[in-house]
């Protein structure tokens, strides 16, 4: 048997997404084969696991929702992927989630193993990451970070959301950190004396580059009314989003300074207003790169998988990729 | 033969320093054998690289200065490792270096072949690379980037003088990124409103946290004389030195939140000022660090090799560890 199968569960603030990823292992094909979707509860961990685990039962049950039933590995295990928004160690453990209505940190492999243990008849072998990872890992082996179908060996992915996630690949593999916390890019400060951050710092990236920092220099509008507005030429509108790729730019070009990589990729949400933000990215990248004349430039561009890239990536993870 | 050896040279904007280091395959053992330096010459890239060859030849021909004659490698060839100030790509050539005086890019590696082709009796397998790449190398091999004399998996170093320069080790092997300009750190933006940078913008991390940022907090007294003064229990210079503990933390707060290293390792000639920067330094990072209760500290350390460092990893680097 070439052909197995991995599932990944994306748990965000609102909704919870979960695949089916299809791995052809005799031709290196990677596939999407079924998606399935819950709103997030907001009543703490149980009924958060219970949401995960209900996703999982009817992806990796045979003859449940998914149309392309999970083929379970080697002696009947299946592997499952799960993906959380914030500071997830190495061991699987959540520390931090500003996003997540749980208590206190949170294990969720041993939790979903008793949830589902009773009434599933695989096992599972369950692998957590931080969202941002798994969304790296996607666009990386399926997305916007290969040439030519070939993942590249030096990638950072930044998913522009509510915040800012990211996830470093190095040398061709990775990277995690030493403690699994790389990639919180959305907390590099760029302005000390800028505007208070939930964190408790003041001026961090996400306060400008995110869907919440385009609303605060756009003076609290909502970000999508100043994407509508510029993409209908209003001036004003079009003097926000400059600003808002001026200070994109400049969390690039350090990231760029720091790493030298060969591709950079813009996922989350803000990609769906690519074509009003792209060009100010752009512009504002250019600007601020160090040494401009004297170094190639990385490649920047925006993520290929969309929503469902963090599930996919947890999914591969899990399959080991 | 187990023990064999490998030349580094640091070329700095003032002086050249060599070493000869000693390499116990059978034990691991590592060691500098022998140490030599010359001013670096201000009148062109023929200057320079005869000065480099200068010192190769000291070192490298047995019975000269080196008290530990070079015993040369396999096939009678030796091993040379170059560190230059400025952006070198992954073949060798210097493409910008503000502080050293050269016509345009410069591929030492040939030049130096050519220069000692004539008079040297072995042939020279020369490898080039940024200085605080090698420095960052050595402190992680031989110096403060280890546990127990054990090289950590994840390391960033920071090497502070007249500006910053960086290195990145991440899942246990140095990271140079796609070009090899990875670790430009000095130039990350951390304030776009702040004081103009030589390299053309505003702001970079070099301008408040290196010797010349340290001056620039100062009002333009000599970072020298405010450590002195600070030294002395002045409350203006204490005042400055915060301030520079403050930027600085900013900085290693930005690199732990996208590296998540094991350790952060200060190098570079400020180091000799640690007595009055370190506390400041610390504090900084503490009161830097994102969700500092729900993470485990990186450890902060002062490199331990001190100004040879990067001949240091240029030689290892040249002897492939």
């Amino acid at each position: 048997v070439t052909v197995r199968h991995a599932v990944g569960v994306d748990v965000g603030g609102t909704k919870c997404l979960a695949v089916v990823v299809e791995i052809d292992d005799a031709t290196g094909r990677l596939g999407v084969v079924a998606e399935h979707r819950v709103d997030t509860p907001a009543t703490g961990t149980a009924d958060v696991v219970a949401a995960v685990a209900g996703l999982i039962r009817d992806l990796a049950v045979p003859g449940s929702v998914a149309p392309g039933a999970v083929a379970p590995g080697a002696a009947g295990r299946v592997a499952v992927g799960i993906g959380l928004p914030g500071l997830v160690d190495r061991a699987g453990t959540l520390w931090a989630a500003p996003n997540l209505r749980i208590d206190g940190p949170m294990t969720i492999g041993p939790l979903l193993a008793d949830e589902l243990g009773r009434d599933l008849g695989v096992d599972l072998d369950v692998v957590v990451d931080n969202d941002a990872t798994c969304a790296t890992v996607a666009e990386w082996q399926m997305g916007a970070g290969r040439h030519d179908g070939v993942p590249v060996d030096d990638l950072v992915v930044v998913t522009l959301g509510t915040g800012i996630g990211g996830g470093v690949v190095a040398g061709g593999r990775l990277q995690r950190g030493h403690n699994g916390f790389a990639g919180e890019i959305g907390h590099m400060v760029v302005d000390p004396a800028g505007p208070v951050c939930p964190c408790g710092r003041r001026g961090c990236w996400e306060r400008y580059s995110s869907g919440s920092g385009l609303a605060h220099l756009a003076g609290g509008r909502r970000g999508e009314d100043v994407v509508a507005a510029a993409r209908a030429g209003d001036a004003e509108a079009l003097a926000v989003i400059a600003e808002f790729g001026r200070w994109t730019g400049i969390g690039l070009a350090n990231l760029t300074n720091l790493l030298d990589p060969d591709l950079l990729v813009i996922a989350g949400g803000l990609v769906s207003s690519a074509d009003v933000l792209a060009p100010a990215i752009d512009a504002g990248f250019a600007e601020a790169l160090y040494a401009p004349d004297r170094r190639p430039h990385p490649g920047l561009r925006m993520a290929e998988l969309g929503e469902p890239s963090g599930a996919i990536g947890a999914a591969l993870l899990a399959a080991g990729i």
